[in-house]
């Protein structure tokens, strides 16, 4: 089943101890929709400047992406400048211009209307909620969201919340926006406020799912951990959060049921994906990769973690 | 087979958000011990001063612990103070008072010297070698050290590690001894310095084996990750390290061969053994534990991490 997502289409320049690029092609609903794409069809909802050309028309044109949601108009595309010099598990950000996204005002194609999942990409919570809306038909919603909105943007993200299934965020999000530093006590209190599943990453360390195993609604509280694959050198962990997202949502609505047992290989898809994200800058590893290359990482986090 | 550990045996004054507790028994060996002994002999060398009486020795003796090679001297046992009230992860020292420690001389019972098994917990690595050396029929040493010894104490270090089959430390000292931030990077420069297995404890996001998996000495690298436990409260993380030593190295002494899946049991049982240990303060929880909770606690972290 298809995916719409919002989000950004940006520029980045990034730099890190491997190096530096300038400009790459970046934005969340980039990465995530790169990921996703291995899965299942996606669709994109953004906003783009006179920046944005065939050139990167073509990224995701290779991989059969959807693009009619995003909008072209007058001016720079968003932009972001950050570097992971100091720790390599966050950016400091050195700079970030709107631009044509200061003023975005997501417009759903009517192409889009059947899509059954959707995914709110890390922007403010009150276009998310605005997509949502407009989408009353999707089965499965899932989001991220940052310190910044649930620091200033509070009542705003808790109305985005409430639409949720799957909430996707990081230790220090999710223990901010519960305000209790105990991560099971944290991820209950999350999921009170409206998805029932919540995935916690940990970045270098993997990821938490906390959901309920009951599909009948019993409140049977069940935690699944994915690691992160040790990496020889992580060239650019940009983008790495929304390949897990992607790859995660994916392969969930590649699935004809959502059993446990899919949440739980929904969980190493995103690991894997997540991991080909810091193989190279920007999206250069998602662009070319291949299904047998994630299959066989797959296996490789399988051998990483199964006992037999 | 029987494992024979030497290291402290120490009173902790612990403070942690959930309380404080004054003068518990503890020291790595302690907790190395009792987590160990539920899977294998364990025998302890070790000095204490008069403080150490009856009811401390009742401690080991209810775990049928070899107490044979505990020193008992003029003075004060070495004594702990350090608090989590900052960070769960990382305790902050108050106070160190080494007493009986500052001269501790370990002395081998003759009754040890059959023991198949060796554990140098975190002391000086002079002492370390010395007892090392003087154990030269053990099958399999592992030892622990901690950032001090590696910064002031390097070359001392350097001589027992030559001598090591199997060093646990946390991701810092791993990083800091290798003089390298990637943790796979610096897993084969410390596995360099000569011990062939290398597990690096994460605290709150479990813990990595580095080894080889080709037990013919081709050079085919392992990886195998181990989760911790999400813990809706930590009482106190004193010791989690030492009983996750204890319960890796306890179910290693334990098993008759050393395949590669005992290996990776072992792992689990690490954590498993300091997911009990951060339940109560000091080594209250590891006095209680029986068996089959750690059965069910091992089953536990297996649906906790695996697809099927």
């Amino acid at each position: 089943m298809s995916i719409t997502v919002v989000g950004s289409v940006a520029y980045d320049s990034i730099e890190t101890p491997a190096g530096r690029r300038e400009r790459c092609l970046g934005g969340a609903a980039t990465y995530f929709s790169l990921a996703a794409s291995f899965f299942t069809d996606v669709r994109v909802i953004a906003v783009v400047g006179e920046d944005f050309g065939p050139e990167q028309e073509a990224v995701f044109a290779a991989r059969k992406i959807d693009t009619r949601g995003i909008e072209h108009t007058a001016g720079k595309s968003f932009f972001w400048e950050g570097s992971y010099l100091e720790n390599l598990n966050e950016a400091q950000t050195r700079n970030t211009e709107l631009n044509v996204f200061a003023s975005f005002e997501p417009k759903i194609p009517g192409a889009y209307r059947d899509s059954e999942f959707l995914f709110l990409a890390n922007i403010d919570p009150v276009l998310q909620r605005r997509v949502r809306e407009a989408m009353p038909q999707v089965k499965l919603v899932a989001g991220d969201t940052m310190n910044y909105w649930i620091k200033d943007h509070r009542p705003a993200l808790l109305e985005v919340l409430e639409g949720l299934d799957v909430l996707l965020i990081n230790d220090t999000e999710a223990r901010m926006l519960a305000g209790n530093d105990n991560l099971v006590q944290a991820a209950r209190a999350v999921r009170a406020l409206g998805p029932r599943a919540l995935v916690v990453k940990h970045g270098e360390y993997g990821a938490t799912l906390f959901d309920d195993s009951a599909p009948n609604g019993e409140s049977a509280e069940r935690i699944f951990k994915a690691p992160a694959l040790p990496l020889e050198q992580v060239i650019d962990p940009t983008g790495a959060g929304d390949s897990f997202a992607g790859g995660f949502f994916g392969y969930l609505a590649s699935q004809p049921e959502l059993t446990p047992g899919v949440w739980r290989r929904a969980m190493f898809y995103g690991s894997v994906m997540g991991s080909f994200a810091c193989e190279r800058f920007g999206t250069e590893r998602l662009q070319q990769l291949s299904r047998p290359e994630i299959d066989a990482r797959f296996n490789l986090f399988r051998e990483l973690t199964h006992l037999d």
